[in-house]
C-alpha cells in the first residue's frame, strides 16, 4: 500500500483527492492535512466522508509528513509549497504539487503573473510537468511533479495537435474559457455566495489570468517558437466542469475529417482523452466525476478557421484525478488504477 | 459473470444501472433496450458512456432477452413488465424489477391507485419487496424482486425503527418530502423543462401520489396493524437526491441520544444506512452518487413530536443502487459489491 | 415626495428595497446606509444599480437619519434597531422595522429564542405587526411597525382562514418550509456557497427556527388560544421563494370547495393574496419579483388531513415588498403603489 | 390606449410580452394568440398571470387580428409571418416581428442559413431592423419592423462602436455568447429538460447558427465594408441572460480609456446602454429582468486585441423589450415608457 498525505485536503480540490483516494485499492490515505480544521474529524467538515474517513485533520507540517507517508500531495495556495520544498523532504517523498509553484519554468514569469517572489527556484528545473498524456515517460521518474492547473490541462490537451502538427497559426490562438465555480475554492467570498453565482455568468481575470502563461509555455513546445495567445475564463452556474472553445487561423485547409485524423493519431491510446465524433460538441456534463477529457472541434471553411473544444471535471481531470494518474506513473501502476470511474449523468 | 440485461436503459433510472453494472467486476451488460432508440449506439443516447460502451440499443423482447442473460433489469412504466411476465421467463432468469408492478400485495390497492389493471397478479405473493435492510433473507433466495420506489425506500428506511419499536404514533405520520428532477424522468414534457422547474419550487400529487400505499404498507408491517399517512412530493431544482422530513407524535418522552440509540441497534451493521449524530441533518449532497442512507432525527419537548429526516440519492440507493445491491444478494455476492462509491461533494 | 432611508441597504433585502423604492413614483431615497461599505459607491457594491443610483453608502446613525427623512428601513441583524430606537427618533421619523426585534408582543419569548436580551422593550406594546391583509387598520396610524419574518408571512396568511373559522385543529399544525437561499443573507460564510447549497437540499434550524414563536402567537390570535407547531424550514437551491406546506387535522369534514368559499370570504379583496383554484398547487416561480402569495390546499379523505400550501417571494412579500406595503398604509397612499409588478416567468 | 397583440403568447418571448404590456401604462392587449393552447386561459398556461390575465387562448388569424388591434407582435417560429403577411395586413396595424423573416436584406443569405423559401421578400426591403439605438429615426415611420435576434443585439450593439471608429479589424472579429435556456424556447425537446442542462455547459450551432449572418449585416454596415466572422454560442444553465465576450485585433494603440471615451461618445444619450467603468465586467445578473445592456472591454497590449462584453436579458432586451422600445417609437411615445424596471438582484 502507498501511503499517502494531503495538504489542503478540506479545499474542494483536497476533498476530491480524498473521494479518490479512498476508493484506489493501492493507497491509503494517513495525513489529512488542513490548517483551518486542526483537530476536526475530517467527516466533520465533508460529511460525505462519514463512517469512510475516521481520521482528524492535521497540522501542515511537511517535515514530518514526509517521514510518515511515500507521497504527499500539495492542494496548497500559491507560495506554500516553494516556500517549505527542500532536499530532505523530496528524499523522503515524492511530492505531487497542485499549486502553481513549479508549472512555469521561466521563474521570472511565474514571479510576474503571480506577484510573489519564489522562494525555492532551485528546484524548478527538476519539477516535471504533470501531464501524462504528454510527459508521460518524464512523470515516471519524477520526485516532484507539478500537477497541471484545470485550464492549462483542457487546455493544452484540446489544441496540442493542431499547434503541433501545425494545422493552426499558433499566434492567432485564442481560448475563451467557462469553468463551475468549484475552482474558485472553498473560501468564505461574498463573490461566491450562492446568490451571487446563480443564475449567471461573467467573465474574470479577463488578460490577466494566471494560466495564461502556463497554457502558453505548453503550447509553446508544441509550435516549437514563442507563443501569446488570448485566455478569458468565465464563471458558470454549476458546481463541476471546464469548457473551452479555442479558435485559431488554419495553415492549410482542412476538412473536419482530417482534424480527426490528427487528433485520434495522437490520443488513440489514451484512455482519458476522447475525441469526439465530428459534429459532436463536448458537453461537461457527459465527463462530470471522471477523469476524460473530451475534445471535439469545427472547421470553418468561411473564415478559414479552426475551432476546438474540450470539456471535463476542473476536480478530476484538472485537479485530484490527474494528481492520482501522475502518482500511479511515479508509482510504476497501471495508469487508470482508481480512476475507472463512469462519468455521472445527470 | 453475471450476464445482465436492462429493459428501458435510455431513461434515467437506466442509465444509472448501465453505469453501476459497467462498474460492477462480476457483471457484463449484454442488452441495452430502449424501445426509443432501438438500433441507435447507446453511448449516442448517453454520451458519457461513449468508449466506454459499444453496444446498439434493441428492442423490447423480455422472452429472447431471458434466455441470454442471467438477469433482468426493468426500468419501465408500471403495467410493461407484469403484462409480459410468466413462468417460463422467471425461469429463465432472475428478475429485478424497477417499476411499481409487484410492490404491493393487495392487487387492489395497486389497481386503485395505479388506474390500471394487473395483467399478472398471480406473481405478486412471490415477488420479495427488495429493500435489503429488512428483507435481506428472503432476496437471496428470490426469483422476481420489486425494487422499491425512491420515496418508500427513503420513508421506510427512516421510519422504520420509529415505528417498530413503538416510539411514535403511526397514526400520526405526516412525511413531507423532497426529490431532485431526475426522479420526473427523461420524457419530453414541458412540466420538466429546464425554465420550468430551475427557480421553482412546487409539491405535486398531493393527496394522491403512487408511493403513498407503498410506505403505508411497508410501515404498517412495522407498526403491526393498518395504517395511513399523509405523503407530500415536491419537486426541487437540482438532478439527484431525495430528501424526507416526517413528523409523528411520540408515544414516550424520548431523548435524541434515546432515538439514536434505537436507531443504531438496527443499522449498526448496515453499511448502506448511515445514522447521523444527534443535531445534524442529512443532507442530499453527502450521498450523491452512492447507495447511502443519511438519517438524522430531532425530538422536540414542545410538541412532544419527533421529526425524523433522511436524504438518499434517488437514481442509486432508490433505484439503480439497490436494484445492484438485490443482484448482488440473489447471486450471492458481498451485497457492496460494486457500490462501494464514495459521495460525490461537491 | 417621501424621503426613505435604509439602514442595512446592501444586504439583500435591504437591496430589494432600493429595487422597490426607486420604481415607486413617491418615494425619494435620501440614505443608504450600510455599515460595510461606508463610502463606497451603492452602485459598485450592486451594479443592476449602476446609473440609477448614484448615491454613497452612510453609516448606521440612526439619530441623524431620522432628522433628514420621512421613513426609516431598517433591515438589520435581531436587536440593532432595539438598541438605538428613543421616542426622538420615533417623533421625527415613521420607523419600518425589517429585523424581529418588535415583532414578538412577549419579550421573555424574544429573549428566549433569540438568545438576546431586549434594549427597548417599552416599545413593543406599541409596535405594530406589519401584516397588512390582518392588521391593515392599526398599520395605517403606526409610528413603528414590525415588518413581519418570511416564513411567518407566507405561513399565516396561509393559515389564518382555516384556523380562524375552525376548520382545521391549531394543536395539531406542522409547517414545513422551504426557502431560497436569498434568506440566508449576503454574509460571507461557508455554508452559504455557491458549491454548497447548489444541488443539495437540507433542513435547518429543526425544533427551534426562531420564526417558530412569531408564527405561533399570530396563529393564537387567530384560534383564540394559544398553541404550538412545528415549524421545519429548508434551504432550497434557487435565490428566492418560500413555499411552505402546512398539515392540520380537520375538526370537520369539508371539501375542497368549502375550504376555497372560506378562503375567498377572506381573500377576496386582497390584491395580494390569490387563492389558487382547487387542485392547484402554488409554485414560487408564479409570484417572483412580485408581492403576491398563492395560496392552494388540498384535503385529503382518508387521513382527516387539510393540506395548506403557499408560494411567495421571500425578499418582496417577504420582506422589502411587505415594508413598502406597509409604507404605503401608514402614509395614506394606494396599497399597491410601487407594488404593481408582475411576476416574472421564468 | 394602444391596442396590442401578441401572436405567439405562450412561447417565454410571448409570455415576455404579455409581462411588460400589461405593465405599460399606454397599451391594452387585446389578443393572446396560441395555436398550441386555443381556448384555454391565459393564465392556466402561465399562473404568474393569474388575476391579472382573464383572457383565452386565440387562433393565429392574422387578418382578423390586424382589424382588431394598433399593433401586432409576432413572436412565432421563421417563415410563420413571412407566409401570412401583406399589404392589407400591414395597412391595418403595425407589425413588430421577433422572428428572423425580416432581418437580413439579402434574401438568398436568409434563405440559405434558415433552410427555407421566403414567401414575402416583397417586404423585406421595407422592413426597418429594430435596433433603436442604432435606426432609432426610420423605426419611428415604420410599418414593419424586424426585432433583432437576442445574440445580435447584444453582439452589435457590444462591437458597433470599435467596428465603426475602426478601433479593431472586423476581419479578426470572433464572438463567443452564452445565453440562458429560456432562448431554447418553450418546445418539449428531451435537450431542454432540466437534467440534460442543468450542471452542464456545451456550444452548439457551431459555424451554422442562424444569428451569423445577421450579425455580420449588421456590423458590415459599421465597417462599410463585407464582413465575415465567428460566432459560437453556448448554452448555459440559467434561465435567463446572455453574455457575448467579442475578440478582434486592434488596428491601432489603445488604452482602455481611449475605448471607453469612444463607447461614452456613442451611448452617452443611451438610456438602455451602459458602459462600465475600466476593468468592470458586465454580468448577466445586474441586468436581469430590464432592458439594459451593460458593455465593457479590456485592452491586451501583449496580444494586441481588444476584448469586448455585453451582458443583457434575452427575453427583455434581447427580444419582448425591445420590441416594447420599438413600439414606443413607432406611436410616438417616449421610448423608455414601460420598461423602467430596475434589475433584478438577485
Amino acid at each position: 500500500m502507498i501511503k499517502a498525505g494531503i495538504i489542503g485536503s478540506t479545499g474542494y480540490a483536497g476533498g476530491e483527492l480524498a473521494r479518490l483516494l479512498l476508493g484506489h485499492k493501492d493507497v491509503e490515505i494517513k495525513w489529512y492535512g488542513s490548517r483551518s480544521y486542526i483537530d476536526q474529524k475530517y467527516a466533520d467538515v465533508y460529511r460525505n466522508f462519514f463512517e469512510l474517513a475516521e481520521d482528524v485533520c492535521r497540522d501542515d507540517n511537511l517535515a514530518q509528513l514526509a517521514k510518515e507517508v511515500d507521497v504527499i500531495f500539495t492542494a496548497t495556495p500559491q507560495g506554500f509549497l516553494a516556500g517549505l520544498l527542500n532536499e530532505e523532504i523530496l528524499s523522503q517523498a515524492k511530492v505531487i504539487d497542485l499549486s502553481a509553484d513549479y508549472r512555469i519554468k521561466d521563474v521570472a514569469v511565474y514571479e510576474k503573473w503571480y506577484g510573489i517572489g519564489h522562494k525555492s527556484p532551485q528546484f524548478i528545473r527538476e519539477a516535471v510537468y504533470g501531464l501524462c498524456e504528454i510527459n508521460r515517460e518524464q512523470i515516471r521518474g519524477a520526485r516532484l511533479v507539478a500537477n497541471p492547473g484545470c485550464y492549462p490541462t483542457c487546455s493544452t490537451l484540446s489544441l496540442y495537435p493542431a499547434v503541433k502538427e501545425g494545422l493552426i497559426d499558433p499566434h492567432t490562438i485564442i481560448i475563451d474559457a467557462k469553468s463551475g465555480t468549484s475552482g474558485a475554492g472553498r473560501g468564505a467570498k461574498v463573490d461566491n455566495l450562492y446568490c451571487e453565482v446563480n443564475e449567471n455568468i461573467k467573465a474574470y481575470g479577463v488578460t490577466s489570468h494566471r494560466h495564461t502563461p502556463e497554457i502558453e509555455e505548453q503550447l509553446s513546445y508544441a509550435a516549437g517558437e514563442n507563443i501569446m495567445l488570448n485566455f478569458t475564463p468565465h464563471l458558470v452556474p454549476m458546481n463541476r466542469g471546464i469548457l473551452i472553445t479555442a479558435y485559431a487561423s488554419l495553415k492549410k485547409q482542412v476538412s473536419a475529417a482530417d482534424v480527426k485524423a490528427v487528433y485520434d493519431q495522437y490520443y488513440k491510446n489514451e484512455k482519458f482523452v476522447r475525441v469526439l465524433d465530428a459534429g459532436v460538441c463536448p458537453q461537461t456534463k457527459w465527463v462530470e466525476g471522471s477523469n476524460y477529457v473530451d475534445v471535439g472541434f469545427a472547421a470553418d471553411a468561411r473564415t478559414n478557421r479552426l475551432i476546438l473544444m474540450g470539456a471535463m471535471d476542473n476536480l478530476v481531470k484538472g485537479a485530484a484525478g490527474q494528481a492520482v494518474q501522475n502518482m500511479n506513473l511515479m508509482f510504476g501502476l497501471p495508469e487508470s488504477t482508481g480512476l475507472e470511474l463512469v462519468p455521472m449523468f445527470p
